[in-house]
C-alpha cells in the first residue's frame, strides 16, 4: 500500500468502540453530561493497543487508511463519485486528497466557506508555506467542498439522505485518497432541549424520533438497522477543550434525529398538525429525561455510516433555542451569527491541538486538481451534472 | 375571504380522490401503462360536482383556497416560513404570490433557474406585457425561487426531508397567499426499471423501498403513516399531452422512493454493499413485476404532502439508465442535457394548454416584492439565516 505523506502522522486518539460493528446492543441510560476530560495523555495515545486492533482491522488496514466494507470497489475498473464529480480512473485523489485528516460538514455552502476562511485564519500558519484555501466547489453541483491543508469542509444539505449520499461517496474517497484514521465533524444548528439559545452540545450518541440508537435502511425490500453510535473518547476531548472563560455552556448528551422538521420536531407551525401543545410539551419533557438534549436532522445517518466504516465521528451544535420554552428563534441576527461560530471553535481547537502535536506539516503537492485522464474527467463532470 | 386575481380563473380539472383523506388503504394492483386519456372535455371540467364536494371542503374553503389542516396557524400573529425566509406578518404574501397556479419543484437551482427561463420563453407571450422573470432567490438560504407570472419554481434539494420541509411551507405559503385550486409538480431525473434512458416517466403513485404506497412519519414519538397518492386525471392529461412525434416513450406506473441513493437503491457501488449482483437484480425484476417502472428520493413526500393538503400534483421524471442493464450513466452531455428537457417539456404543454384555455392573465400587481413590515421583513431574513 503506498504511503501517503499523512501516513508519516502518528494518531490522537484512535478509540475505536468495544462493540462489535454489527451488534445490535443498545445504551438505554443517559450519559452524564460535563463529565471529565480523563487524562490529557489521552489524547496522545498512539490507540495500537491490542485489545483495539482486532476491531480496527475489520474496517481498517494496517497502516490506518480505510478498509471499504464493499468488495465490489476494488474491482471495479473505475468509481465515480457520481455527487461530488470525482472518479478514481480520471483524477489523481491520492495527490489531491492524500493529506487529509479531518473531514468537517455542515449545512449550507456559505457556512462551510465560512469554516474554511476559519480555519484559514486559525491555522494557516502552522500549515506549510504556500497552503492556500481552495475552493473545490466547481466539482459538484449538489455539495461544497473547500480545503485547507489536512482539513476538507463540505455542505451537506438537509436530512438524512442527503448527508447519507455524501458519506457513501467521502468515505469512498477516504478509500481511494488512502486516508489514515481521518477524523469526521459536523458541526451545524439544533433546537435545544432543557438548554438555552447559544448553548455547545456535543452528541454522545444519536437516536430517531422513537429513541432508537439506530438509523433503519431499507436494503432489497428488507429492513435492516445500524447502530448510530459516536466515539466516546472524541466527545470527552472535544469538552475539555471548552474553556471555563467561554460566555456559554458546551454540554454533551443525546442528540435526536427527525426526518421532519415540523411534526417530526412536535412542532405546532407546520402545514399539517393533530396534536396540542399540551401533547408536545409532554412528549419534550419524555424525551428529555431520557437523555435527549437537542433535536437535529442529519446526526443519525452522520453516527451510523461513520461508525460502519470504522471512522472516528463527532457532532458539534449550536442550540438555536430552548424547545422546552417555544418554537420561534428570537435572538436578533448579530447574536445568531456569533452563536454559529461556537462549534466552529471547538472544532478549530482541536485541529490546531493535534497540529501543534505533530508540527509543521509538509505540504508535497497535495490538494491541487490532479487529472489522471483528461477524457474520463469530462465523462465524469458530465454525468455528476445529471444526478438529481 | 378577499378574492385574488387569480380566483376568478375556473379550474382545468379538479379532480379529487374519492378515498378518505385518512384512508389507509393501498393499491396494491399495478397500473396499466399508457392508459388512453379520457375525454378531451375533462379537462375543462370545472370540477364542482356535487360527490367531489365534500372531499374538497375539508381541505380547502369553498372558493378553493387551501384549508390548512393546523388549527394553530390562523390564531398565529404571523407565521415564518423559516426555510423560505418569507413571513405572513413581514411581506404581502396575497400581494406576491396571489396569483401562482402552478408550482414546479426540481432538484437543482440551476434546473430550475433553465425551468423557469423555458417556461418564461414559451409561455411569455400568454402572460400581460410587462410580465418577467423574477429571481426571488435571495429570500432563501436553502432553496432556490422563480417565479413567472402564474408559474413558481423551486429547487427542493435532495431527499425526503428536503423537499417535506420546503412542501410544508409552500403548502402553506399557498394558504397566505389565498391561492386558489394550486396544481404541483416535481420535474426530475431517475433510474428506470425496464426503460431505457430518455423515457418520460409521470407517476401513477409512490411507493417506499417495501412497496408500500404510504409515508410514515414520526410523530411524538409514534409512526403514522400517509397515502402517497397523486392525482389520477392529471396522469391522464400528462399522458395525453405526449406527443406521437416525440422521439422518446412517456410512460406512466409506480415510482419507488428510498432513503438511500446507494444500498437503498440496490447499488453495488455504495461504501458499503452486503449483497451480490443476483441478489440486486431478483429485486429489481420483483418490484418491476410489481409495477415499479422508476426509482428516485422525493416522490413519497411530494405524494403523500400534497394529498394530505388536498392539493392536485403529479411526478414526471426522465429515466437517465435502465438499472435492469446497469448501474452506470453512459450517455454523453449532450444526450443528458437533452433528456432532462423532456419532463420541463410535458409539464410546459400542459400549462400552456391550461393558459390558452384562460386566455391572457392580467398582471395587476402580483410578484414584485412587497413589504408589509420593514422590521419583521429583517426579522425573517435572519431568522432564516440560522436554520440549518
Amino acid at each position: 500500500m503506498p504511503q501517503t505523506n499523512a501516513a508519516n502522522l502518528s494518531e490522537p486518539s484512535e478509540q475505536v468502540q468495544k462493540n462489535g460493528w454489527h451488534s445490535s446492543e443498545q445504551q438505554n441510560g443517559h450519559q452524564p453530561h460535563r463529565k471529565v476530560f480523563d487524562n490529557d495523555d489521552e489524547f496522545q495515545a498512539n490507540g495500537n493497543q491490542d485489545n483495539e486492533m482486532d476491531e480496527r482491522n475489520s474496517v481498517r488496514y494496517p497502516d490506518g487508511t480505510v478498509r471499504l466494507r464493499n468488495p465490489n470497489i476494488e474491482l471495479m475498473d473505475q468509481d465515480i463519485l457520481y455527487h461530488l464529480a470525482l472518479g478514481s480512473g480520471s483524477h489523481d485523489l491520492v495527490e489531491m486528497f492524500g493529506d487529509v485528516k479531518f473531514v468537517c460538514m455542515g449545512g449550507t455552502p456559505k457556512r462551510m466557506e465560512q469554516f474554511a476562511y476559519t480555519i484559514m485564519a486559525e491555522i494557516g500558519h502552522k500549515l506549510p508555506c504556500g497552503t492556500t484555501l481552495q475552493d473545490i466547489s466547481q466539482f459538484s453541483y449538489r455539495y461544497s467542498m473547500y480545503k485547507v491543508g489536512p482539513v476538507l469542509c463540505i455542505s451537506h444539505g438537509m436530512g438524512i439522505p442527503s448527508v447519507g449520499i455524501l458519506l457513501h461517496e467521502v468515505i469512498k474517497l477516504m478509500y481511494h485518497a488512502k486516508v489514515r484514521d481521518p477524523v469526521f465533524f459536523r458541526i451545524g444548528t439544533c433546537g435545544g432541549i432543557g438548554y438555552e439559545g447559544g448553548t455547545v452540545i456535543i452528541s454522545e450518541e444519536a437516536v430517531d424520533g422513537a429513541l432508537r440508537n439506530v438509523l433503519e435502511l431499507t436494503v432489497l425490500g428488507k429492513t435492516i438497522q445500524r447502530l448510530a453510535k459516536l466515539d466516546k473518547r472524541l466527545v470527552r476531548e472535544l469538552k475539555a477543550l471548552s474553556d471555563p472563560e467561554d460566555p456559554y455552556d458546551t454540554v454533551t448528551g443525546k442528540t435526536m434525529c427527525t426526518y421532519d422538521f415540523y411534526e417530526g420536531q412536535g412542532r405546532l407551525d407546520g402545514a399539517f398538525c393533530d396534536f396540542t401543545e399540551n401533547d408536545k410539551m409532554e412528549y419534550l419533557e419524555g424525551i428529555h429525561k431520557a437523555g435527549v438534549v437537542n433535536i437535529e436532522m442529519e446526526s443519525l445517518a452522520f453516527a451510523a455510516l461513520t461508525h460502519h466504516a470504522g471512522i472516528k465521528a463527532a457532532v458539534v451544535c449550536v442550540t438555536l433555542l430552548d424547545r422546552l420554552k417555544g418554537d420561534q428563534v428570537l435572538a436578533p441576527k448579530e447574536v445568531l451569527d456569533e452563536w454559529q461560530q461556537r462549534p466552529t471553535k471547538l472544532v478549530c481547537r482541536y485541529i490546531k491541538k493535534y497540529l501543534q502535536m505533530k508540527g509543521r506539516l509538509s505540504l508535497d503537492g497535495h490538494g491541487s486538481i490532479s487529472v489522471k485522464s483528461p477524457r474520463r474527467f469530462k465523462l465524469v463532470q458530465q454525468e455528476s451534472e445529471t444526478y438529481d
